[in-house]
This record gives C-alpha cells, sequence and structure tokens, in this order.
C-alpha cells in the first residue's frame, strides 16, 4: 500500500518536500528530508502506516503536542513522523466506572475541563496545558499535585497500543485489581513512544473535591522549610500540593509581574493546597497543619485569601519563565528521596560556588521533585557546553548516589540520555535493552530515546 | 562451588533425599527427588546459588510460606527449591522517608505488627498473615483495604532482585516520582517468581489512622447492592473496605460459629469500614454514605458497636473456611468492573441452573473483586473433574468478555494457566513470553508457571 492509499485526506498527509516548513521551523528542527509526516485519525490507519514503515524498513517517530522537555520527539533525515495531534477525540465516558475513554491526541487541558464541567476530575497536572495525553502517559507526566495524587500512570486504566509489528494489544483492564501476568500497562507507562503507539487510553477520572484553601508558610531558610516537609508527610497530612522555593527564586517573579508574593517575611517558603469535599474537613487538616509547622519556627503562616491564591500561584508557576528572561538555562528535573532535598539544595550551592554558575531552585517538595536551573550567565556558548556537561555530570551522579533518579516527569530522551546512561550500571542497561527488542526488534520505534 | 560451600549451616541445606519428608508433604506434595532445599539468608548466598543453578542447568524454584492459591511454588523432580522463610529480617525503618526495609521472608503479620506498635500502618491486608512479603509481593497480594489503600504494588518502593543468571538488580527509588527508563519495578511486581527473585524490599508505611467505625447495610438482592456500591464510588465516598455477600453465604458462617449476624434483614450485604484521623471526619463521611445509601431503598443501615464489628468481621472472614466445611470447592478470584458484579452474579446464578453447580459468591465489592467459590456438591472424583473444567473455561470466557481479568490477587500459576491461555491471544502472550525471556533466556526460572 502506498501512504496516500493509507490516508486518503490531504491535509492529513505530508510526503517529503511537502512538509510545511513552518512545522519544521518550529516544531522538528533537526529534521531534514523527512520521509512523511502523517496525521492518523484510527487505529487503522496506524495499523497501516506500521505495515507501510515495515516494507520499507522505516523508523517511525511518535509525537503529540511536541512539547516535552527530554527531545523526544527529533526526528531525522528518511523518518517517518507520526503526529497524532488530529487524533483527538472524547470516545465515551462511562458515569458507573469514572471512565473516561479518549484518542491520545487530545489535551490535558480539553480533559481537564471536560470532566471539571460535569462535577468530575482529572488530577495530574502537568503545567503544559497544550500537551496531549498520549505525550503524558508517555512521559508519565506530574505536575503539583502528585503528591496527593499521583502522576498519570495512576489515572491510566487501560489502553490500545500499536506495536511497530503492526499488531495491536489491549493493556490494562477496566477491572480495577489486577495479578494476572506481567503489568504490560506500566510498562508502555513512561516508555516515551519507544516499545509501541498509544491510540486509545481509558482514563481513571474521581469526584470533584468542591473546597480549596492555599497556605503560605515562610521559614529562615530552605534547610528548615525541607524539615517541616519531612514532618508534614510523617504527619500524614492530606496535603494536595507542596511546593517550595527561595525568595531569590520568587523574587524574579515578583519582579517581572510586578507583583508582590503575599509573604515577605524569611527566606524560605512552602505553598501549600489542601482539598476536600467540606469546609470543615479541609480547615481541620490545615488547624493540624498549623500544629505540625509550628514546631519549625516559621516566620509566618498565611491562610491566602482567594486573590492572594491566584497571586501567589501566578508568581509560582512564574518562576521558570521569569528564569528563561534572566538566562539561557538547562532546566533539570531531578527526584530524590523527601529527606535528601535539602542535601541537594546544599549541594547545588557548593557547585554554584565551585563553577560561579548560578543556580535557581524550586519544585515539588512533597514528593521530592526539584527543578533546578542551571544558568548559563554570560558564559560564551563554547564555554557554557563545556561547563554545562561538566556540571551536570557531577550533578547526576551525586543525585543518584543520594538515591535520586534523573528524571521525575520529564523524561529521558536525548537529553537525559547521556547521564542515564552514566549513572544506570550496564548490567541495568542491558535488560532494558531487552524489553525494547521484545517490542521492537529491528529498533525503528523512536531509536536512540531513552534506550 | 558445592551447594555446602555456599550454604554452611545445616539446617539450612538438605540435598536430595535429606528433605524432610514432613516438608514435602505438607508443602511439596509433587515434589519427588528434589536436587535440594536450600534457605539462603544473604544476597550473596541467592547469588551463589544462582551460578551454582547455571553450571548445573538447574531449574529454580522460589518460595515463601507456600500460601500461595495458584500452585505456583510447584517443585519437581531434579529442581532447585530455595525458600525464603529463614531470610526474614527487618533492615531498617526510615521514620523520614517512612520506609521500612525488609528481607523478603518476613510475613505480613509480623510487618503489620511492627509498624502498628510504633504508630504507623501498612495496608495491604491478605488473610494470609503468615504468608511472606517476598510472596505478596510476587502476587501483588491485596485484601480487603484495596479499595482505598491500593495493593502490595502501591506500598512498594524499591527493592533488590536477584536474576537467574546471578545479576543483582536495583528496581525502583525511594524517590517517589520516576520518570526514569522502562519501570522495571512494576514489571517484577506480580511476576510470581518468574522473572527474579527478592532479596529487598523497602516498603512505603503510612501514619495509622486513629478512628474506624464499621456499618452494615441490607438490601433485597445482591443486584441492588451493586448499583449501591456503583453510587458510593461515583460519589467518591472514601471507604476503606466495602465487602459484599448474600444472605446464603453469612449463614454458612453463622451456621459454622453459632452466632447471627448484625443485620438478620434482606437477602444481601455490603460490610464497609470508614477510617480515618478524627472522630468528626469519619462520622461526616458515613452520613454521606448513608444518604447515598438511602437512594437504593435498603432494608436497614447498622452503624456497628465495638463487640457487632469484631463478630460482622469474624462471619465475613469465616465465609471460605465455611464452604470449604461444605463441600470440597473451588475457590475464584475474578476481577471484573465494578459496574459488572451483578452481571457476573447473574450469570453465575445461570450456570447453577444449568450445571447443578453450586457458586457462593462473596468478595470486595469496591474493586470488582469476586471470591466465587464453585462447590464439588456430591460429584464423584471424575464427574468433578470435567464439568469443573467445562464449568471454568466457560466462566472465565465470560469473564473476559465482561471485561474482566482471571486473577484479582491471587495470581495464576499452574492453576489458572489453562484459562489463562484461552483468553489472552496468542500475540499477547507472545509478548509476555519475550519478556520472560530478556530476563531467563534458559526458561530456568519457575518455569512453566504464568507463562
Ligand atoms: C511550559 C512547560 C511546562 C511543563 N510542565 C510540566 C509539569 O509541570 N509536569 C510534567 O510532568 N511535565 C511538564 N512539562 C513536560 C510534559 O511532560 C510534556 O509537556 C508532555 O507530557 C508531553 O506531551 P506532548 O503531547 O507534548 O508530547 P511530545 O512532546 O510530542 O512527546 C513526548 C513523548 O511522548 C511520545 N508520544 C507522544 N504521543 C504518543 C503516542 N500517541 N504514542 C506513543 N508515544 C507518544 C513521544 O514519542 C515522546 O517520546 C512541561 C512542558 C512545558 C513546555
Ligand atoms: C487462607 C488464605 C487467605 C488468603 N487471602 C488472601 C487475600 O485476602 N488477598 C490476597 O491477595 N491473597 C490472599 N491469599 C493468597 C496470598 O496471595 C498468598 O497467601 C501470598 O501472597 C503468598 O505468599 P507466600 O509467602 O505464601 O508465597 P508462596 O505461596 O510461597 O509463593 C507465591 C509466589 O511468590 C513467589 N515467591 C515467593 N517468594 C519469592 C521471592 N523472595 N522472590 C521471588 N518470588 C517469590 C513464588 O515463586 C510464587 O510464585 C490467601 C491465601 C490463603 C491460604
Amino acid at each position: 500500500m502506498n501512504l496516500s492509499e493509507i490516508i486518503l485526506d490531504a491535509d492529513r498527509l505530508f510526503i517529503g518536500d511537502e512538509i510545511p516548513r513552518d512545522y519544521l521551523n518550529e516544531k522538528q528542527t533537526k529534521a531534514k528530508n523527512l520521509h512523511a509526516l502523517a496525521y492518523p485519525l484510527t487505529k487503522g490507519e496506524v495499523v497501516d502506516l506500521m505495515h507501510y514503515a515495515k516494507e520499507k524498513q522505516l523508523v517511525v517517530i511518535p509525537s503529540g503536542a511536541n512539547s516535552g522537555l527530554a527531545h523526544a520527539t527529533e526526528a531525522h533525515e528518511g523518518e517517518l513522523l507520526i503526529d497524532f495531534s488530529k487524533m483527538n477525540r472524547i470516545l465515551d465516558f462511562d458515569l458507573d466506572t469514572l471512565t473516561l475513554s479518549v484518542e491520545p491526541g487530545i489535551t490535558i487541558g480539553e480533559v481537564q475541563k471536560y470532566v471539571q464541567e460535569r462535577g468530575f476530575f482529572y488530577p495530574p497536572d502537568p503545567a503544559s496545558k497544550h500537551s496531549t495525553i498520549g505525550g503524558n502517559v508517555a512521559t508519565n507526566a506530574g505536575g503539583m499535585r502528585a503528591v496527593k495524587y499521583g502522576t498519570t500512570r495512576d489515572y491510566v486504566r487501560q489502553m490500545e497500543v500499536v506495536l511497530i509489528s503492526g499488531e495491536v494489544l489491549e493493556v490494562g483492564s477496566l477491572a480495577i485489581k489486577n495479578s494476572s501476568g506481567y503489568n504490560l500497562k506500566h510498562l508502555f507507562i513512561g516508555s516515551e513512544g519507544t516499545l509501541g503507539l498509544t491510540t486509545r487510553i481509558d482514563l481513571k477520572i474521581i469526584p470533584l473535591p468542591t473546597v480549596n484553601q492555599s497556605v503560605i508558610a515562610a521559614f529562615p531558610s530552605l534547610p528548615v522549610a525541607c524539615e517541616a516537609v519531612i514532618s508534614i508527610m510523617r504527619d500524614g497530612l492530606d496535603i494536595t500540593a507542596c511546593e517550595f522555593f527561595e525568595r531569590d527564586a520568587i523574587a524574579l517573579s515578583e519582579k517581572m509581574l510586578n507583583t508582590p508574593f503575599p509573604s515577605q517575611k524569611g527566606q524560605a517558603y512552602l505553598l501549600m493546597t489542601f482539598d476536600g469535599s467540606s469546609q470543615e474537613s479541609v480547615l481541620a487538616e490545615i488547624a493540624r497543619l498549623e500544629a505540625t509547622i509550628k514546631t519549625h519556627a516559621p516566620e509566618e503562616i498565611v491562610l491566602l485569601n482567594e486573590a492572594d491564591t491566584v497571586t501567589a500561584w501566578k508568581l509560582r508557576d512564574s518562576i521558570l519563565t521569569a528564569v528563561v528572561e534572566l538566562s539561557e538555562n538547562e532546566p533539570l528535573d531531578l527526584s530524590v528521596p523527601t529527606n535528601k532535598i535539602a542535601t541537594l539544595f546544599n549541594y547545588t550551592k557548593e557547585v554554584e560556588a565551585k563553577s560561579g554558575l548560578r543556580f535557581v531552585s524550586f519544585g515539588h517538595a512533597g514528593d521530592g521533585n526539584i527543578h533546578a536551573c542551571v544558568l548559563r550567565g554570560d558564559l560564551s556558548e563554547a564555554e557554557w557546553a563545556v561547563k554545562r556537561h561538566e556540571v551536570l555530570s557531577e550533578l547526576y551522579q551525586y543525585v543518584h548516589d543520594i538515591g535520586g533518579l534523573p528524571s521525575a516527569e520529564h523524561g529521558i530522551g536525548l537529553t537525559k540520555k547521556p547521564y542515564f546512561d552514566q549513572v544506570f550500571d550496564s548490567s541495568y542497561r542491558h535488560y532494558l535493552k531487552q524489553i525494547k527488542l521484545a517490542f521492537d526488534p529491528e529498533n525503528r520505534l523512536n531509536p536512540g530515546k531513552l534506550v
């Protein structure tokens, strides 16, 4: 079969030179002379594309909204790029089992809106609202609410996957409990498009919490704030979001947005949210929080009104943009045990002193997910390349040595692969490769990413 | 190396005929002429045993307390049986990250007791309190509280696994968020000792809820009770346990224990528990429960006092024993979407009518886990064998067709393998086999189980 027999609509298939320049400039800057760009709409089309790719021995690259931060959709000469963004319908919302069935190209923003309008809730919350659910599943996206609700992994009941062979697997189940063989669902989640192409996802939906309350706690220093986080978790507080940042970091947002953060005391903050089904239960939990935090000598604890809640979260959300305005930088996505956040923070201070590179650190304290940014400052391109690699190589090793991981929620892709290979030993990586080969023996599906 | 150079203590190594008769009679009735039975105490011994097994090309069978219900520890002539029950120490309890590190042979009962005495909680709760954590992980054991707290899978942070090659992998992490490569942890959990031998497990522990309240709701029929369960889940009630059974089932326990169940009305029951950190929050949740249940015309709703709580759960826990007293039977462990419990129940009634075999159904309604028992009654052994296979074959197909799975929490092992092979297509099973071969290319680790 020819490509034009598989995909009949002209606006969903671009062969070679037909691929719009804009698309390449915006989304695939390294992709010279691609074989084709296809936008499938059905599982059948994806299966046919796989048979075609097999016949022509093409490399296949799946992509969603291309918002991923690990360069895991990078395509090269002669490859077949499959863009799922038009395969984006809601298929079913079953209220009995609270299951929303969607095609992979729907955005997380649309999913959240759809269920919210009906009184329900899809908790995973990456800041990139235009990213697709297919991409979220492939990277196991997380976000701020993971400390209470978990990550994308926890909200996939079942999915349909097309393998590079063209075979179709249903993995997972609408039945909740499962001790029926190796868990393929969990294997495909987070596999960054290297094991199969997701063509349908049945998501777990939950009832919408009706009450939300945000709280700021200001501390004399970040290590003290980190001690408070450990107590919060040990006391089992039912906390929905627990973000940390230094005054220096939020000051960048304050300057950019020209708005003050609702606390001006102290050198480090926890910005927290509690949610629930009644005002009383949320306030009871916040009373417990205050008792816990007071044992850590905070500068102040502020319960936010509605306006300040919006301001505080807007400033928090803008830290990364403010950092980008300040300097080119490498945004990291480190994951460490919650009792190692302060350790890692102190280490970045040492690296700062030694290397002269500035770090801005913030992130999800409740689950040890640190988005440290390493700033280029005024280094030349060549100096930055050398110094960045040197610093990152040492940093990833340090993170590994204190029991952490290179990626909490963005994935490995191409960006972190050298460091992934550095910190995981060859025996471990051998078995990952064996798994890859089990599903893709010719290494034609998103090769070079992750494994 | 010889076996006696690997394991130095005589009471931890039995070669060939030395294996105690009692052990074989009790735990390995099919095991004639085993190569040896070894009780390792350290990872190093397990690694050495694997090298020895490789040299001699032995099949290796891992076993915990041998309480599993899927015959997944069955050993045969010439095989090396590894019993982990003596490798059973608690290694560490880290209060900062709430992580309990244990050796695989410790029992679930000991783990629960250890953390509870310190004000903490390990939620997975298989009724078999003498089963080992290693076995629980290998079967992804569940229990009554899974509807709120999840299964064993959700409480493994990290584990150490020895492969058949003798290589050692650390899978998972103490860091909570993980988008760093294929998720080997989830692959090993539930793999029934066919991919590797677990030698250390780092368990997630949570604070102990201080308040518990059980409730019975009596309904005119099981399908009506099932409708109520769907509403309970849709309303997002924070329910810890939600068991269902018919009057006929609990009547067997009442007779055996000579004690009445705290409700005598209706033909079907939900026995529920709520837990939390304050009396108010638990009672608020129960008020919501009552409102939800009242829309389903219950015969009565009974809040249980302490004595009745003990009685009610004792009667519930005794259903299986009472069924066993009544007749030899095949206890099933079906998993169906929560809105298919009544469908399945009605189907078993049809099978009863058609086959003449009696079914006693009960189980975990909140997560669609049905422990239906098929009773032999007064059939001869030969008749029972034929009829049982006939009925099970049709039943497992039916469960598959309504979106269910053959095992919710016991595993596939040998017992369910024919039905597993029947309902999953050969393409699906091919990929499971590829995964098995990735870790065990010579098929020497617990072969014939699951895959
Ligand atoms: C501003 C910004 C903020 C962000 N904030 C967060 C955050 O808070 N938390 C967080 O976790 N992440 C965050 N991210 C990263 C986030 O992980 C990605 O944006 C998202 O998950 C990727 O979705 P996508 O549709 O853009 O996928 P892409 O970037 O197109 O692809 C990502 C990966 O998924 C694969 N893939 C895509 N579709 C499929 C499919 N149908 N089948 C198989 N494989 C597929 C690709 O091959 C690739 O490996 C952020 C990103 C940005 C730009
Ligand atoms: C009365 C009774 C009630 C039960 N109730 C429940 C219940 O409510 N919920 C529930 O989920 N289950 C229940 N079960 C079954 C339960 O799953 C098993 O009892 C338990 O999980 C198995 O533990 P074990 O130590 O006995 O393992 P075994 O039976 O010895 O082995 C089970 C599997 O684990 C593997 N294995 C054991 N140790 C290791 C290791 N260290 N490394 C690798 N593989 C290993 C074995 O090879 C085998 O595949 C019940 C069983 C009984 C007898």
